[in-house]
């Protein structure tokens, strides 16, 4: 049995919706908080957008009888962003600022254009004078398996010039970029499921997987291994942050097929697995949990426990969403670990 | 105009009833030769079921009064070849064993489970001495990136042991591969069009796009840029061999999808474009023919002159196969020279 204390996803999915409705139950039960990414088809770029949003979310958690779950607010980043819309999101509770660069990702038309140029630079400085956090989808537009690295020169900058402004490389990828959570003081992660234990050659090695394809793009085995390791070790500047992404099968398979994992309803099952594969299990509750609530001091978390049990079972094939359906990961592969409701 | 004598695809698929019905005329009205790769369902381990097919290809040419088309038959090595096999087919005019490893590729299943063992070596022996030419699909089974640098050492280890052995690098994709060709004089290549003009990126890059989706994989833009300048030199150890490979899109659209780039309708017209692209025209002559009658020292080639004329069109966005079809590589894209029939 292992029990863990509020466990909390610091980068999910959560979508609008038919599929908000339908997904939610896989966090809102077993999570304490989880991240909401502002990435929507009208994007959260301001407070007022990620409060509705935010309501959005809690009518369905209510629907649900999960009143102990806290959404956590981003906003989306924009070069229109205000000093007065800061403070007005700081005191609505929201202080973490998402950055897209343009075209990186699904839902990232909205993104930045430019990363450091005089506009952004002077949001940067707004948000680190707020004690605002950023998040950052960090990847170039050069070739897909150097994107994160060739992105670290932006994290270096905006971590020297804004030193007390806190960054989280999200669901870092490539082993290259573990060396700036050692650098930098004020630099940070988070880390996804499928980053720990898969490499391309899940997306690309024998047939083709569209369920395993996902930006970032899965990297090399080297790469997964020091992810895994860097998860397992319960570094106090990683936290956990699915980046579960659920995308109807219908945009999946298809010639211009969606990026996105749906890991959602095998998240906390699959971490126990591994974390107990590798005699780790005593880090597992500082990833899931107290690494975030330290890094991101967050406040007011539900006092939850989820226990686990060690019972074998099989992952469902599918969520159905009106006519179609999506697909979760590890879809029909048996688990070991089930959550006790 | 450009006019090419006696254009040749050194590797392509050409499938069996059907499919083989409907792709033939690409192949057959616009190559003089074409070596058709023996990994079919009953994958062609003899001379007889060698020459079965080869009476399945000519019969579908003559339907299509496609009398000046060579097919070139090659045996799928098995550890079962004898010297009598090999006799039988150095009289049936057939010369070429296609290596594969098993579960590389599409219909590999057959392949060696070995690659250097009593048994294989007793046959690329003879295979020297009766002068056969040993083409192979040299990937190793460890990540996808590095399968084919990885394989390099048996090219290496066959080349050395056997240095009057013909060896074909097929479809070289990896830029560590191309020193194999200058440092053993028995080793050459084929190159196909897309690993000439595209990269990973063209794959995984954007979204997820099965049609670009092969094996083995494309790779970094810079290998890329290396094997289209190795291509356009006209290097006399290159031949074009395709790997066109048609594939029904129910089984490209799928969870575990097939690799093959179906890209026999395109192959002229775009060679032409790149060719003159770069200013090298007067080198696609070898490379799409010449360079293949000095290496496979290919005989009775008809007598076939190809004209390309400069004319805009769209390339069709998919062939008709009963109730399915298949798409062409670069379909919908505009191409600038067009075959005149």
């Amino acid at each position: 049995m292992i029990t863990l204390q509020d466990p909390i996803d610091m980068h999910i999915h959560l979508r609008e919706g038919e599929i908000l409705k339908n997904i939610l139950p896989f966090s809102a039960k077993y999570f304490s908080a989880c991240l909401a990414m502002p990435n929507l088809k009208i994007p959260l770029t301001d407070t007022n957008k990620a409060l509705d949003y935010k309501k959005e979310i809690q009518h369905n958690a209510q629907e649900l009888n999960c009143d102990r779950f806290s959404p956590i607010m981003s906003i989306y980043l924009n070069e229109s962003i205000t000093k007065d819309e800061l403070l007005k999101a700081k005191k609505a509770d929201i202080r973490i600022l998402k950055l897209y660069p343009k075209g990186a990702t699904t839902g990232s038309e909205n993104g930045l254009q430019e990363i450091l140029n005089q506009k952004t630079l002077e949001i940067f400085e707004i948000a680190e004078s707020l004690d605002f956090i950023l998040s950052i989808h960090g990847e170039s537009n050069g070739f897909s398996l150097d994107r994160e690295f060739e992105f670290g020169e932006i994290f270096k900058q905006i971590a020297i010039n804004f030193p007390k402004l806190k960054i989280i490389i999200e669901h870092l990828s490539d082993r290259r970029s573990i060396d700036l959570l050692h650098q930098y003081e004020n630099i940070f992660a988070t880390i996804t499921l499928h980053h720990m234990i898969m490499s391309l050659d899940d997306v690309i090695g024998k047939g083709l997987n569209p369920h395993h394809f996902c930006k970032p793009i899965l990297k090399t085995p080297k790469d997964r291994d020091a992810i895994l390791e860097l998860a397992l070790s319960g570094d106090e500047k990683v936290s956990f942050g699915s980046d579960s992404a659920p995308h109807l099968q219908s945009n999946k398979l298809k010639q211009n097929g969606a990026a996105g994992i749906f890991s959602a309803p095998v998240l906390l099952p699959k971490l126990c697995e591994i974390f107990e594969k590798y005699n780790k299990l005593e880090n597992l509750q500082k990833f899931i949990s107290d690494n975030a609530i330290n890094i991101y001091k967050l406040k007011n978390i539900p006092n939850k426990k989820i226990t686990l049990i060690k019972e074998k079972y099989k992952v469902q094939d599918s969520i159905r969403i009106d006519n179609d359906f999506i697909v979760p990961f590890l879809a029909n592969e048996e688990l070991i670990w089930r959550i006790k409701d």
